[in-house]
């Protein structure tokens, strides 16, 4: 999994901000930009890392316990490690500076390595990052290091990416953690199994990565986030192996899994999981609606996720979101999307609707032929019910090929001199538009006090019964020479307003070091306080991801 | 709740052997009884239990903390709360004779109530045990009293059975955690919403108690066990009150709510409860099916469940439960039921089937009329594709008229000298047959090694894309002054049994105190000193259910 070191994904691969006139002109005229702004990249030849604090005998042990090529002291294997993918990460790594680096990287090629790199880490507390694809967004790797510790690594897991067993019979597969999303659908493939998990991160993230910060996917809609599809689990702890059962339900007692999924490394490091696998879907098909508002667009959603479509993808943009995706959507599609982007402009406008304030609901369908017909209609009579008009397919499908290259595009824009980050949250349908009103409110209202302008989006993306999720994205100028100051305040009043508002700090990003903070008004101090004895029976020395998802006063030492 | 202080339901209710004169046969046939076999009742007012062992101080600080008429000291109540109602529960209560007694009952009417019984439980060093219904058939309120305590109350959590809050527009209830199952469906009715979760102690169990054992339901297979309605929890521990939120899904860290789902009263005592909720369904449907053989069942089950069936519940009889339900259905149902039973019996074998070797499937599909009818030819289209043939509704309304009062039947099973009991487990679809026979082999095996002619049936009742829960009845003639003897050797063969097959020791009874032998066999040394780790964080002294679920080696001095 070669990997650029400075931004997402694949070195060699850029979509530059200029080859979308339309949605650069759209930024600036919102954001203010001159169109001179921009923020550098330094040379990776000029990033000197601090000297590797891990003494030779403890290196000599850590490959003693592998082999020598698997254990990495290099300055740029060091940097990627020590960071994530967020904003403040990519800010901090464009310039080689990071406030602290792990002192070397360590690459087991099975369970048995890892339990053996544990070993040697608890008997000499070194600190241990557990590593999948590295694409964090809350400070997951963030090294915080104690002093006393004889040092820090990076657990490494992408070597591990097999196919342990298929039971077809079952619908599931065992896999190695460290294998990434390309690498499970193409063992699976081959035999008409899917396992239907598509972040965004797809491309550069891992399963144990995934299971262990609770994520979803485009299509968890249909499939579950990822800790609905976990049978079963094995994980590495300072004090042993720790393995679930492979059955379909059980009642003995708390669902030990639960106790790892959402762990983010501090608990263990996950080693296996058995998932579920579903025979790859028949067809697809698309459809996209457009409400007069973000509310009659809600209702509709609640509608639908409240009866009975099971096989549909539903995606919810409220009116900003709508009119960027309006001024963006068309021109990374096709020629003619110009021309067909008038022509639509003119019907919507002529039936009364407008993207400037409407609501664009998306959804994929997908299933056998009769059950996608039926679906089909279903949405659309419900979407038709709710005042919403039909815009066909080719929104939805523009949206789901250009998803995995929107990475690419924020580095571009960061290079722009953009500030653009996401940030999730989900609560009940009640309070769906409350919450959604008061994050908004909180972010532009903090940008403006510092001068900005600023353009905050939002959709409604994983939705269920009882709620949905909501997925912010905010864009403004950044703070020249205070970008971090920028992005904390705005981080803050964000997360403030959720915690003030009903939502959950995260839906599927994490806790990490950004929302650890915030863990006790999750969970209140008696279940942090339950966590914190959990993770002393599996880590009592306290090694692993040391200062996240649950915020540590004091370094402990050995 | 008012309820039979020996056996199961309404004082006023019974169900006798007799009244079933073709079960009665196919049963003594079947065990080898002569029909003088019994086993007697004691009279109430014989019933005399040792002095409670709480001083007058501390029932006074009870009485103090709650009201005099919540405080209950009284030998049949005591008795109550000092048993299950699982066969060695009612084998124990008939003779009045327990190996120990709550020293007294308390009924908290509010949630401050239960922290503050707690509080003066926490700082005198009294056990607990959380009561709800009190149906428990895995032991989990054979007190095991510290002879260091200084006694053990009942917590009978009923008479808190308000509905809370409804918030109809994201479908979720919020409940006091005592309610009884009738009690939650009476409140929500007039609101035109159901819970939709009816085990077969429906009508004398309370939600929490559901929540602490992970109970299922006959439609579990539409909505899902208890785990997959809750949506947060409030709990009441000796360190305080755990709340979670109330949100759709989140990545917030490890899931809470999975901490006291399944703690069975060992983590703390539930108070509240918000559950989803859905609208009642317009319409119901039966259809029955019988296949060659249960392979072929399963088969046709697992095809189900893997598609797109959502809206059925789904049962799936061995062999010997088909050939049993076969002879003793039909009389229940009505008057002509025996000459349809005549007339079916020569339509089945005309086409080659017989009931005695067959294997049944009922499904009781529910939603909308289109729904309905689209799901009912699903199933029977995959029914026929393996062989089956359509047996009509009758089987289907049967099964689902007299559930609710096959637990009266089983008291007079007992009176009659009838050892019946039953156990359940679940495992993957690939692993479903040699775990039944597994199971049936060992209980049938220790029978006969003891002497005995047994009836061994299951059904597949609750299924998963990735496997079932099997779910045995066991019956033999009662060994005569070694009842619990008999019991022991055969629930011991079988759960050893499910054990080394690749099941869960538990599906949804949970696992009390007969079950928590095996817990480091199901969860691994190390994830049984996880969970004790846990228990240690929210009660630090042991007070809750202690010697449940997770087994104690020693007991805990205060």
């Amino acid at each position: 999994m070669r990997r650029k070191w400075w931004g997402w994904g694949d070195p060699n691969k850029v979509d530059e901000l200029e080859s979308h006139p339309t949605l650069y002109s759209f930024l600036k005229s919102q954001l203010n930009l001159s169109g001179s702004e921009s923020y550098p990249t330094a040379r990776a030849e000029d990033i000197k890392l601090p000297e590797s604090k891990l003494t030779k005998d403890l290196m000599a042990e850590l490959i003693r316990v592998t082999a020598p090529e698997n254990v990495c002291g290099g300055d740029i294997a060091r940097l990627i490690h020590s960071a994530g993918l967020g904003y403040k990460d990519i800010i901090r790594l464009r310039r080689g500076l990071l406030p602290d680096y792990v002192d070397a990287v360590v690459y087991p090629v099975d369970e048995r390595q890892v339990v053996k790199v544990l070993k040697v880490c608890e008997e000499n507390y070194i600190e241990v990052l557990p590593y999948g694809g590295g694409s964090s967004v809350v400070g997951s790797f963030e090294v915080i290091r104690d002093r006393g510790s004889g040092g820090v690594i990076a657990v490494d897991m992408t070597v591990m990416g097999r196919l342990m067993k298929l039971d077809a019979t079952s619908g599931l597969a065992t896999f190695e953690a460290g294998v990434s999303g390309p690498d499970i659908e193409a063992q699976l493939a081959p035999h008409g199994f899917t396992l239907g998990h598509f972040p965004q991160s797809f491309e550069y993230s891992t399963l144990g990565g995934w299971i262990a910060t609770r994520s979803a996917g485009s299509s968890s809609d249909i499939y579950g986030k990822i800790e609905d599809m976990v049978v079963s689990l094995r994980v590495a702890t300072p004090k042993g192996i720790v393995e679930t059962k492979t059955v379909p339900k059980s009642a003995a007692g708390p669902d030990l899994r639960q106790l790892f999924l959402g762990s983010e490394g501090t608990m263990g490091i996950i080693t296996q999981a058995t998932m579920v696998v579903r025979r790859v879907p028949q067809a697809k098909a698309y459809s996209s609606f457009l409400f007069k508002s973000f509310d009659r667009g809600i209702e509709a959603l609640r509608q639908l996720v409240q009866s009975r479509v099971k096989g549909s993808t539903l995606r919810l943009s409220d009116e900003r979101e709508t009119w960027a995706f309006y001024n963006s959507a068309g021109e990374a599609v096709s020629t003619s999307s110009k021309l067909k982007q008038e022509v639509g402009k003119w019907y919507v406008a002529k039936r009364g609707f407008s993207f400037e304030d409407g609501s664009l609901l998306m959804a994929i369908t997908q299933g056998g032929p009769n059950e996608i017909d039926g679906e089909r209609k279903f949405i659309a009579d419900v979407c038709h019910a709710h005042g919403g008009i039909s815009l066909g397919s080719s929104p939805a499908e523009a949206w789901l090929e250009s998803r995995f290259d929107q990475p690419y595009l924020r580095d571009s824009m960061i290079s722009h001199g953009i500030m653009v980050d996401t940030l999730e949250t989900a609560t009940v349908w009640s309070n769906v538009r409350r919450l959604h009103d008061a994050v908004a409110v909180a972010i532009t209202t903090e940008l403006e006090r510092r001068g900005f302008s600023s353009l905050v989006t939002c959709h409604l993306s994983h939705s269920y019964p009882s709620g949905s999720s909501l997925y912010f994205t905010f864009m403004s100028r950044q703070q020249e020479g205070k970008e971090l100051d920028q992005w904390e305040a705005v981080k803050y009043a964000a997360t403030s307003a959720i915690v003030e508002n009903g939502g959950t700090i995260s839906h599927h990003h994490g806790v990490g070091l950004e929302h650890s903070r915030w863990m006790v008004a999750e969970d209140g101090e008696q279940g942090v306080a339950a966590l914190k004895a959990l993770k002393a029976a599996l880590d009592p020395k306290g090694i692993l991801n040391p200062g996240k998802l649950l915020p540590r006063k004091e370094a402990r030492t050995p």
